[in-house]
């Protein structure tokens, strides 16, 4: 098969933009992770879970979420479940 | 006040890796997004939640998770909730 003539058009230089992963180190080995809270099973009356992928007691939300937010400029924070 | 001597040391060049935020999108005129789920309210046996901030339905997982993870070789996923 012959190649698709460009005619007169100026080749487009690409760019590829890699975007990045969000968690750089918890459970890397598993290929997605997913928790699972019983929500029946909360001890307290607010449990916070971690969305920033940086915490020491992942799935649980440490606070860690405070220096990421403050080294980056971001806006994460946990989730809140509640009992009542 | 007199700037302290670096003696014969070398001075060191300072590499300043700017981490990343891990949230473009998501209500950002907010300081930090917080969310909260009152767990007796929740409708369905099993809800999941979004830990990958690129979800079309936040706090709510829409799936868009396995997007992110494709494009970026990232492992995340959301927070299933149960009620049983
Ligand atoms: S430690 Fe990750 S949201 Fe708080
Ligand atoms: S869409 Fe974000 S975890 Fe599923």
């Amino acid at each position: 098969c012959t190649k698709p003539s460009v005619g007169s058009q100026q080749r487009r230089r690409m760019v590829v933009v890699k975007a990045e992963t969000i968690n750089p180190e918890i459970r890397k080995t598993e290929e997605k992770v997913v928790d699972s809270v019983v929500v029946t099973e909360l001890s307290k009356n607010i449990t916070p879970y971690c969305r920033c992928w940086r915490s020491g007691t992942f799935p649980l939300c440490d606070g860690s979420h405070m220096k990421h937010n403050k080294a980056t400029g971001d806006n994460v924070g946990p989730l809140l479940l509640k009992k009542q």
